[in-house]
């Protein structure tokens, strides 16, 4: 095993470890958390989502893929099928895509109207906040990747049998399309990205080093008294709060 | 039969044809609505539902009347358990008391605390807003009645065994606390009466004259194109838009 | 007022405030029940259940009338969507229309095929003799009109305007398969009536009596300790078991 | 890597990838299956679920660990709260313990009235028999482990912090009642095993082997007709239908 990987396993076993301790004491005061995976296409959520269940109680701890909404969601009110998904007490929720999919492949493949994606930039932050103010610890984390590294990934996955289930005809639009990707994204942070519920940037071109940050960004949110002072800071180059500034200088990719 | 009695049924008769005219159009035109039942104890809207609903597809038409939260409901998002409830496509739901429990009774008996009933009111138009901006339309009826008539009210209760159900331990609190309650109604109908979700009161003293008047309002916001024209306008000595003035010109009960 | 109508109100109003006292008891104890109403259309299902429910505590007494099933609905486990409805302890729970659909109009109007109908009657007293095993208090309650009837019924509806939205394009369908409704009754009462869950027929041309008998009925299932003794025993000429001599002599309406 | 880790690895992937293209068919064709895990407390339940959903596509893949049941869900017909998530078309649908709990950790720790669980042992078979007519392919595991092996594993698991949340304080029943365990075994897949929804018994002390046998099973039981031919026939030694010699000739450990 190269010293790289073997450097990562042993992080990455060292955060589940503190982790597992966290859900212990979430579980027994009582916390509740959403946390929202958004990203492209192949950014990374299933894998990054995996590494944090690993070992975790799924008693406490749901993911939730929503299905294509039927016609009857369609016609209701745009939250409401989210809110059946929302923590009670103790509970984690981990939403692998979220309510953020009419701020990004829903207006650029046009799966909903001009006037649906402005009203719901619009209503997000009163939503959230809401959500936040009951005691949800609300974490958003976007996972950027270049488009070259997306290119290599859509192939990867193309020629990987083990991945025939997640290929879909939407993959060849998400280089197609990608400038409009990129446009709905700076769109959807700049309007969305609040004080009381911020965005948090995971630069996930090597997947690996997101996956530590990820875990160690959820460690200092939950902000269980044991967790471990070892654990350290994040690393701002991986993982940072959304900015204007990100988009223009380039810690975005465009 | 008195003469005042037949004019009441033929009222009352012309107004259900209209509102079955009415629902079926809503079905055809997919029009959600959602209408909010408040008041006092005694304050009629079991008897008002049971008037709007009785010749009504119910296929298409719920009553919403839920049961004390239990500790998990409780430890969620306040409003999550009356979300799931919104109306679909072409559906009216009707909720006999609702998520204004907070603004009234809870308060009042402290089944909540200080905070909860502040972030509840502070939270409110944000919430509504977003409905009425999904298409719901979102009527909300305030049933006023006199300290008397209340009095009445709840002695006709307690000894009419057919009303044996309704009776209950807050039962004796209504008339206690009638001065708390009134400045809960006060507090709460000041502070989430909006220009899109506007509270409607209705003064409920004479039940058969506001029962009329509820059905032509729900008329109106209905909006079916085929409704008669002969319904009129709505009484304002009976049904009319909150205002603070109304708690200090005495139109609502103190 | 005609005496008939003054002897039934007052009979009604009798039976009612037993109910009343009944279902405060079911609360206390416990007491779980599902009753069915089937029956040809216009047999008088929601003028029955209107007056079962009209002084209940709604809150612990649901009407079920599941709208058409979805697509997604109809790939399930035939009664998946009924079991969700089943009731708890302290709740009776009123089926308009129920699993019996596949025993009467699905078959008679193709909406089901021949082998789905043999296999819902083949399975029926299986599952009902589970909820019968955990102390669910099942009803069965077969209302059963003459042809002429019928026809009066419907005709009546077409007329009236209170009754818009009760009228369907299988209204026409009614008289026209009256023999293929009667002999899928038929078939369906004899292979679904078994000792622990009877069905019980009301001969309802005269849908008063029935009302009256179908309550008395009730009272004798639920068996609340203090059911007045003067509610007397149902009338073997409007409410009896189902019996296969009942389809030959003439009993059942053909 | 040794040899048999190698070998492992090896043949785990190409079942993976059958289990992909399987389920791919399954989606497509609307295929309906439950598979059923059961076994004591660490018999590999988690770690074989784990393998078999891990490159499937969630969305149509349900993993159902349902928590304790609250007092409302005690008072209902047993199997209620399992048929809600029965499968639609094109759903698997797995159970990490189910309604088997019945058949073995209630009745040995006092969770259940013997009662209860002699109803449920008589129940279960017509239970089963309507899901399996209704066209549900359904799997029922038994993973079988050894009283050594569980007590190793027990150890095993309260020493790894990784597994802090797994261990909970029926562990310490687990190996003190072994024996009323196996006889509530034997109880239940005796009375439970049937011609149409038979038992497969997994003999788990070596859980690699158990997870690739498991991986062969189900995709026989799937029949996808791309399924390669190269897969093979289950082990026997490993995976075999129950019968009563299993329990006498000491495949089945005691």
């Amino acid at each position: 095993m190269s010293k790289a990987k073997s450097t990562y396993k042993t992080q990455l076993r060292a955060l589940q470890i503190e982790l597992v301790k966290a859900q212990a004491w979430a579980i027994e005061s009582g916390q509740k958390m959403a946390v929202v995976f958004e990203g492209r296409d192949t950014a990374g959520k299933d894998g990054t989502i995996r590494r944090v269940v690993e070992h975790q109680l799924i008693r406490a701890l749901r993911v939730v893929a929503l299905p294509k909404p039927s016609d009857r969601d369609r016609s209701q009110w745009y939250f409401q099928r989210y809110v059946a998904h929302l923590p009670a007490a103790g509970e984690w929720v981990l939403f692998n895509r979220s309510w953020y999919n009419r701020g990004g492949v829903e207006p650029v493949m046009g799966f909903c109207t001009p006037q649906e994606h402005q009203l719901f930039l619009a209503d997000t932050p009163a939503f959230e906040q809401m959500l936040v103010e009951s005691d949800i610890k609300l974490v958003k984390l976007w996972l950027d990747i270049s488009k070259h590294e997306q290119a290599e990934r859509l192939d990867e996955r193309r020629k990987d049998p083990l991945k025939l289930l997640k290929t879909s005809p939407l993959d060849a639009e998400a280089q197609k399309r990608w400038d409009d990707y990129s446009n709905a994204r700076n769109e959807m942070l700049t309007r969305t990205h609040t004080a009381t519920a911020p965005w948090m940037v995971v630069r996930n071109d090597k997947k690996k080093l997101g996956r530590i940050e990820v875990l160690k960004h959820l460690l200092q949110v939950i902000g269980a008294p044991k967790t471990s002072k070892k654990i350290g800071a994040t690393d701002p180059d991986i993982l940072f709060p959304f900015s204007l500034e990100a988009i223009t200088d380039g810690r975005l990719e465009s």
